[in-house]
């Protein structure tokens, strides 16, 4: 792709793959907002205060049809919005170019090299010569990691004078982010310094990305204060658990085609994300074995009857593997390489490294055959048997199929846009320092209870003697879930 | 499309979408063969011996990745076979590309109006001056029927000289098909009776064709033997049950991207399709409601918590209609009219009469929004709401998705090669006379054994007491399923 | 038990283990009358017009509850009813004694000797001076089988004077048989041919009784007109399925109170008993697995995610193991001896010798741990490890639990009822000769429908142009389930 | 029941109902260790050191097997016990035998009075003269409770001479408690005092517990330490949840035979117990409803496919309720006058007060037929009609059947044992306050580690690599579940 910026008729900047499907962007992004009522309850409620007036955000999340909603919900609150995705393939093509023509400023396209999406990462945050985005809605904490990057190269540059190395690092895609960082060292060696300087927050939404601010807080170098979207009930045991178990075999169908029941199917982890995994493959028939670290995830997975092995144990004769983890190296090449002939090797979670691809592609002799996009199949040369890998490692139920439905995002992206009204209401009173919070408890039930209308559902009320029976408010929050 | 027959370097006559996926047309056709053990057994099996030498086979039957490997097993045995679809939307046009190119005469596209549909069906029936096929594999009946009706207009024609008259009747498929028979007339009256005459006989796998043709038997009409494939356990409980119990939420997703969790949907029939349409939509999380004629199929429904209530009961507030029960006029547009906003309704069932779209189509100012191919929109006037009909009312799975998967067609097609083995070998003997017979059950109990490899099972086997003791051969057919 | 008959003050003959009971077998009874909708309906129906009226029946059927209802339900038709067990654990004897009390001569209790339980079958059966049953309710057919080799010895005495010997048969159960046999002959040398000469047919309902009147009527050697009861499709697809899916985890609860999740439970047989079973043991939470000689019934547990292996793969690492194949010799007392400490063994097919119990009382060195009523520790010397067998190998869900629940009773009792007045009203018709029937479909649908009001469901009428469209009257019988 | 303590051979106190059946309780302990790993794996690790030498714990908690385990492991680690159950209906009484024969000072049996029930627990609080347990393990806080009441009357009376009085109160069960401490006061003015000043702290299990915990100190009057063993995962999301799914149905099954499948059952509340039975209702086949007050486990109960509606919606044609909220007046008389003929009404939550049975028992005219004990059918006079309460609507699990299996209580006594030594190893040191605490992630993983073997599980072990890329030690513990 050329990486020239584009402009629409009024001016906002973009770069999407074909403006021509905004009309069908326009349809689906219709069709979606029937199915996420608490965005559309949070237009209602808040639209006509415009509360984010003023709010300059960049998003760093999947462009897809759903978190087109999410995106004119933030305009439709007073936002201005630039917008990347945060996967090389999880961009809907349409979605990018209706939200670029009708809303936001959007840097996205299914099928991005590495060095493509950090320039739309980059692109995403920059807001021109004022510096950068007032708020950070983050997945996975790319956003967040360039500026933390940038601030961190900018002050050895300031101390030392050293520009950072690109050929320092083995990692590729590291490899990238620090040429990214070098190049505005040249324009301007108080670029990022200066995004962090407008820095209200960010609002983070996978374990994944969350994991990542802890270890700053922890670390100390957490440069601005993070809502941690992520385990909000309403995000974490729904779109994780739910939306995972609508959207692997989702993925697993539209990509292959072949039948789950009677299959021997592997998941590795067992926390919301395996969990979901686990339950959609067990229910679509199959028999499934799950990998765990954590004795507590694998007592649950056992009281579920599925039994709890070490992926030495089932390597050989399973069908279909699935890596959930959030943790690197889980499959190995030399796994893949014992595996039966085409059995399906894919991944769910954040990142690429779950599976060994790379390793894949350096295996000497194998041979590569591209069924269609993001459906590989890879021959070793001893046995002259494939193995089918789905996304390139990437995130199967994004770059195979069209990710989490509607519904359940809503969910989360409720949650995203209640913590981008937190942060920025209290931008400037000092209530949120440079840490990881998560919202509060009757926030959380708030995104639940707007999301059971759309189901039909009724709730029961307490009564005050029942109220006052177990020392809660009759309104509310009530217990854990 | 241009109706104008193609033919390969080699000769043979085709028309398809596009011939260059071809390759990828190949290249799935390689990972169904992993996928279809049945059909590969009976060419390790039967291949060397040439048993269909010199038999020529038309099909009509989804012209799909599978039906490829069914009609290159076909060959593999020794026969030529010429093929077209039973449904406009289902052919694969990657796979009627490899095909057309590698294997056989075929006649099929995505998305055929009627008029190309009976084209597609009597070119695969034409096979040139010596008459029509030996045999034929049908699926809901087609191409039978166009013999009936071609044989009884030819007698008509024969006695008054009266040609069909296409006005006779209201039906704008029947029209076409007499037109067609009309035509043929004037060209070769005896064009029916040649194909009649050559016939050994049919082999269908429908619960709908095989209606048809114990109809036929019953009024004495039946013109060849038949094959009752559908019956076979291991095809009615197997690609019935299983297979759309994987394919109707592979459709939705598909189509719609629509959360099925949480919603409530409603199946009509629960029958061995609604079953499956039922266990699915139930796993996925759905609440589901079953209507029903049948108490015994009623009480199944409740034996498995699925309460059984009238279409009037459960229209207004349910999100998703399936339709799975062969008859006709089950989802009227009065139905239609009083569903809430974007309620989906679709038909797993052969025929596209249990979704009146005709009476939708011209229902006064209703407006029809094609969202994507075989998804549209439709807004009632009077409501401003609409609805979303998924294939136009024609078989979901096949038109929103591809079909059952691999493995379980394998057990449907390898009756069918069984079935057309059997009507081949016995074509002198007069073992078949014009009825519909179904293969006994060791064939059956074949099948399933050819599948069970695949999946890692061990059959017990019986000592020769405990057979003694059940009264059954040790090697079986053992009881009942 | 002290075998003399006692009789009520009315005069009516029993044998019971306390009478005293009757008050609370009473209470049981009026609440299962309100489960059993398709006995009520038919005391409603034909209780005013006494179709029975004159009919003697004998019933060897487990002496429940539900069987309670079922005789009441009988004498309310006109017939008068004696009734033994067909099982020796299965009597309740609340149930017992209140029919006793109240309804009919009964002759039944928990934990008869085998003996005893024979001396019950010849009570039941025997109607006084004026020889046998008109009719006889049948469940596994010891009640027929008595009758055919009582009519089989005395034809050998009338022909050689030779009596049976008990001493010719290793069988402890058939030396008693033979031994009541020989005792009746010296009584009255035409006993059961009286029998013969009045009965005027018998309805059989289990899967193993059905077989051995199939095996007769191949034979020639049947004796009267048999129905098929376990053939109705609510029957066998209801009780066998249902039933068993609800009494076998009742019963393992109740004799071990082992937690089923996350056990690995073997199932032998996958029919619908089978099919009962593993449901029921997947949905607590055990891993299951299936052992089959079927390769229909084996391709549809891995379709259910259930894997197939034999015995003998099975056999060291579960915990619990049930048999529900009607066949013998299915767990010996090799596998038992290399099972793990305190794994479960037991049975739910009809007949004890699935499980090889009589080679664990005889093998040498064994201690048998009785920790209540059937359930029984067996150690092995070798290894000082035990297992625990159920109800001593005979049916687990009537001998350690209550059978199966009412409602679905209701269903198998109600086609019971429906066979009775059907072969009492063609009794001198000669409609029905010396062979195995099946109700025909519409009484099948009938069953069901009488249970549908229960559970609240309302059936879809078909029009009469979709009764047309499909075949068949808009009254049914409709297509097979 | 005669309230004197007897005395063993040995000289222990006890109160059983019959000590004839200590050998089969005996036995039924025997079998319960093989099914609870953690429990046994504690005695293996810590017997050798005796660590609880020297402590005196008294326990009030269901004298059933289980807990007989527990109590033997206690006792194996040095402990003196005395033990009260803490539900009249839920002790196990060959239980109760064996460990009064065996173990410990047992005041227990099944079916006690309120009267029976404080007596009880005030026995197993008396460790005579030198003043109450160093330990307590509870089970819903009542002999927490009575310390707290018994110091609070004790200081009352202190400082004004005022004694408690019963008719304070309406409530029943509270009037016998102030009548207990009213008459210890007459003995020992400081009795209570003594025991809170020996009190090491004590462990409480249950949620309802617990909540009272927090209150108290939330209100500044906690005494003594506290552990908070229910919200332990390995507690509240196990025997809660799994628990509840295997008991629940084992309750009605033993109590009622009521076929599940095809029933609509309403379950009040869908936190961890509400969860565990309506997952166990919707497995049986039945269709299930909840209620709730909490947006959050609304919305979760959706996502699996059950309706939330409120009480009143669901009343008049459900065939079962349970409630499971841990809060009062759930189902009103009101409530219960509407249900249709039979409707089952049972509690599963800690206390009695879910279910107004009180005033059931107090409603004009109303009739109580005993089925059996804890079965009860209550008949209004308006309609003749009845439904059936269990229990007295007391926890059904453990007054119709034997409570959680063995193997998940397991789990939860092992966070017991395992509070208990932590409590006693850190008696002197200060680290416990008067607060609540919840035991540290790594034991809670612990406990779950415990668990695994006896279920064939291979935990996957993370590399070094893995460990510091997700930033935890590599052995734990890890991430929360």
């Amino acid at each position: 792709m050329d990486l020239a910026v584009e402009k629409t008729s009024s001016g906002r900047e973009y770069k999407v793959k074909d403006m021509s499907q905004a009309d069908f962007g326009r349809l689906e992004i219709e069709l979606a907002e029937v199915e996420m009522p608490g965005l559309m309850a949070c237009r209602a409620e808040f639209g006509p205060s415009q509360p984010l007036k003023g709010a300059r955000i960049t998003g760093s999340l999947h462009m897809t049809i759903q978190t087109a909603v999410l995106i004119e919900t933030l305009t439709a609150l007073g936002a201005s919005v630039r917008w990347c995705s945060c996967n090389i393939f999880s961009t809907q093509d349409h979605a990018a170019a209706a939200i670029a023509r009708d809303s936001a400023a959007v840097f996205a396209w299914k099928g991005e090299t590495l060095q493509e999406y950090w320039w739309c990462t980059e692109r995403a945050l920059d807001w021109g010569s004022e510096g950068g985005p007032d708020l950070i809605v983050d997945d996975g904490g790319d956003a967040t990691l360039l500026i933390h990057e940038g601030v961190k190269a900018e002050e050895e540059y300031e101390k030392t004078g050293k520009v950072p190395d690109p050929t320092s690092t083995d990692n590729a895609e590291f490899q990238i982010v620090l040429a990214i960082i070098r190049d505005g060292l040249k324009e301007d060696p108080k670029k990022y310094h200066k995004m962090k300087g407008r820095l209200v927050g960010v609002s983070e939404e996978t374990t994944t990305g969350v994991k990542r601010l802890y270890q700053m807080q922890a670390n100390g170098t957490l440069l601005f204060p993070a809502i941690n979207v992520n385990d909000s009930v309403t995000k974490s045991k729904f779109d994780n658990l739910y939306g995972c178990r609508h959207s692997l075999p989702d993925g697993l169908m539209r990509a292959t085609d072949v039948m789950i029941a009677g299959k021997v199917a592997v998941v590795c982890g067992y926390g919301d994300v395996g969990k979901g995994c686990a339950a959609a493959l067990k229910k679509a028939g199959a028999r499934v074995i799950v990998t765990e670290i954590d004795p507590i995830c694998a007592l649950q997975a056992l009281m579920e009857g599925i039994p709890v092995l070490t992926l030495e144990d089932g390597v050989l004769e399973a069908d279909i593997f699935v890596t959930t983890t959030g943790n690197k190296d889980i499959i190995t090449v030399d796994h893949m390489r014992k595996m039966k002939n085409n059995a399906i090797v894919c991944n769910i979670g954040h990142f690429d490294n779950e599976i060994d691809v790379h390793g894949l592609e350096t295996y000497p002799g194998v041979k590569r055959i591209t069924i269609k996009p993001q459906t590989d199949r890879w021959v070793f040369p001893e046995t002259g048997t494939g193995i089918i890998v789905l996304a390139e490692g990437r995130l199967i139920n994004l770059g195979c199929a069209t990710g989490h439905p509607s519904f359940v995002m809503s969910c989360s992206f409720t949650n995203q846009v209640i913590a981008q009204l937190e942060l920025w209401k209290e931008r400037t009173t000092g209530k949120y320092e440079k840490k990881v919070y998560v919202l509060p408890k009757h926030l959380d039930e708030k995104v639940a209870a707007l999301h059971l209308g759309k189901l039909g559902a009724k709730l029961t009320k307490l009564s005050p003697e029942q109220a006052a029976y177990i020392s809660v408010p009759v309104e509310g929050p009530l217990q854990a879930t």
